[in-house]
């Protein structure tokens, strides 16, 4: 049976995560199913970026970089992840974006395994990954194999150096199985690097409880961070004394402020790190990070379930013969998103915007629905599924004005 | 004769630059002589950050990506800049930092130059450029070749991808020769990459003009951007077409929203790109480059001379026979600073901070002092010489408390 409006009143009553909800900003009446690819807005970010903008680079100036701890943040923000991901605080730092930080690991990771010229990723993975991949293995004289998911533990032999996958798939929100992949690229030797953007925040990830080497993740989605936030680097305790990376900027140096001209790494995770650190975006960063406090990662893991699967059955019935999922049909087997495959899917996700329920679309004709349970209520749901209806019941999407394609991350 | 304080106030009076004052905000009674570490916060950035933050990421969430045009703002931004350095419109973006944009354009350039393997730069260049391109070098089998200046042109020879150097020296403030460098390189057929760190935005920088091929800086220094601002990288036109560098993230697509698995480079300067825009720092950066609108860069350098020289004389009678200057004696052969070489720098540097005057301190003996005429006044300058010449007099920078280091960048 449908659940009703009151089921889900009754559900946002019972709801352990509901007091997260006024951590954030959100426009009124705005039903936003779009936390996949940009956060909302924590409500104590603005506050914090005004202060260390009016106080601490205005006021304080240079000397901010002492008095502030400004110097610390990479460090200090990726002790917050860390948590969020099931590694230990001194294994993450915060720092540069997704692709540079997956450049730099990868780099370190086939350096692990001089005598390996094989690295291994999926077709389809975001296409970030792969095109780094492609420059990486073209820089280095390294073999890329894509290869299809099902293919992967057959192609794990002697010769591969690194497998790099994403956790959650961006697309289609299908999660690997991170411990029988690890597993399995660590039994002929090889490294295995994760990427998290779809999966930190969103369900509870245990990086060193599945033996991984190293991963990478963004600020932007899950984490709250705001647009083009930094992103973060992991890497297992174990790598620490060997790894090295290529951009060896004075960030990463044992002693930056002695001014030598040779470079010599500093220990441990902060010998990933490159340049002078982005203060204002690792401000906007913690403060969103700040919105997990006292949240448990199984509360959330088990409200995004229930919030995809009470959006799949509204969703069946809005659109009848057009509703065609591009999820996995096992809400365990799928991240935070429920993906619909639909030839108009640009069109109806412009018209829901419309209507005032943001999701997003991926091309060639996903729409993409995310659900994150700090900032949405199973009322919210239920109100997104009615308009939902309401745009396929009017035809309503049809409106030339949605039909013209404009890229949005 | 020593100017006294009604000079300086006549002079203030005259100076065409006076009207940029009011651009800023500077804490009451400090007078700063760090723009050259950590540019002043423009009047206008508190509310510009404040409207992205709370209108645009909070309001227009994930829309604003393209609402708000914040992809734009990698070549928007550069667009700004590119006209304070000499180049063209096209051949400059904003991304990242200055660290990992010396790697990008640093593999870019050798890559046009297959059959060389040699860079040359020098010793005592700003460290992170030497590490990074110890970084580059290890990872491309490259043979880095440091060499002191005055053994640079005869170094050249056909062996030779690339020249690297920084036009104004961090510490010293000696500007190189670009067009005479970058004429010697290309004589054999290398090419030049210019770290404009310590020369945009505090001198005219003419690219161009000088027929360089590439160049990197960063935005927090005298374009005033914030702390961590990201950097810029400039490629001259000619090399548009066939240039490649390793970190192809999915910014540099050619087709970034088509989500297809293989990297196609964009046209011109964009395929420099990597990475999600860091909409928070280069928001920043586009309220600091607005500080120059109206402004000679030609009436910048000769008050930046005359504030440069005013403190030479006023600091060579404090210090008396303790005056020992770092930086080139001639007034146009330094970029906007002046340099002093004292045993116990660190510890003056602390006691005039103490006083209201903030420099800074360069291992292992250099107290620095920066000139940035957009918001330094000649009475500025006169009051600095006088807390200079009290705290030397009183022998005040023996106190124990001043000598105690901490790092500052």
């Amino acid at each position: 049976m449908t659940p009703t409006i009151a089921d889900c009143t009754t559900w946002d009553a019972e709801d352990p995560l509901a007091f997260t909800r006024s951590r954030f900003r959100l426009p009124e009446g705005l039903i936003y199913l779009d936390g996949n690819s940009l956060g909302a807005l924590p409500i104590s970010t603005p506050a914090r970026l005004a202060a260390v903008v009016e106080r601490e680079w205005g006021h304080g100036l240079i000397n901010s970089w002492n008095d502030a701890e400004w110097m610390a943040l990479p460090a200090r923000v990726g002790a917050r992840i860390a948590g969020l991901i099931g590694a230990d605080a001194d294994e993450v730092v915060a720092a540069d974006g997704t692709s540079v930080n997956l450049y730099k690991l990868a780099a370190a990771a086939v350096g692990l395994r001089p005598e390996r010229r094989v690295v291994v990723s999926e077709p389809g993975n975001f296409p970030t990954d792969l095109y780094v991949l492609q420059g990486l293995c073209a820089a280095m004289d390294l073999d890329l194999r894509v290869l299809p998911p099902e293919a992967i533990p057959a192609a794990l032999t002697e010769e591969v150096a690194l497998l790099v996958l994403t956790h959650v798939h961006y697309k289609s929100g299908r999660i690997h199985d991170m411990a029988a992949l690890t597993a399995a690229a660590q039994a002929v030797g090889a490294l295995t690097l994760w990427d998290l953007c779809h999966s930190a925040g969103a369900m509870p990830v245990d990086l060193n409880g599945c033996n991984a080497d190293f991963a990478i993740g963004c600020g932007y989605k899950y984490l709250n961070g705001g647009p083009g936030a930094p992103g973060y680097m992991m890497a297992a305790r174990r790598h620490h004394a060997a790894m090295s990376q290529p951009l060896t900027g004075w960030i990463g140096h044992a002693a930056p402020f002695a001014f030598g001209d040779d470079y010599v790494p500093a220990d441990g995770v902060s010998r990933l790190l490159t340049g002078t650190p982005a203060v204002l975006g690792l401000t906007a960063l913690e403060e969103g990070l700040k919105t997990f406090e006292g949240v448990s990662m199984a509360a959330v893991r088990e409200k995004t379930i229930r919030l995809g699967e009470l959006f799949e059955t509204l969703a069946r019935e809005a659109m009848g013969a057009a509703f065609d999922l591009a999820s996995p049909a096992d809400a365990r087997a799928r991240g935070s998103q429920i993906s619909l495959r639909h030839p108009h899917g640009y069109a109806i996700v412009q018209a829901l915007i419309e209507a005032g329920v943001v999701g997003d679309f991926r091309a060639p004709d996903v729409a993409r629905f995310g659900f994150t349970p700090l900032y949405l209520s199973y009322a919210d749901v239920f109100e997104a599924g009615r308009r939902l209806k309401a745009v396929m019941n009017e035809e309503h999407w049809r409106a030339p004005r949605f039909s013209e394609r404009r890229a949005v991350t």
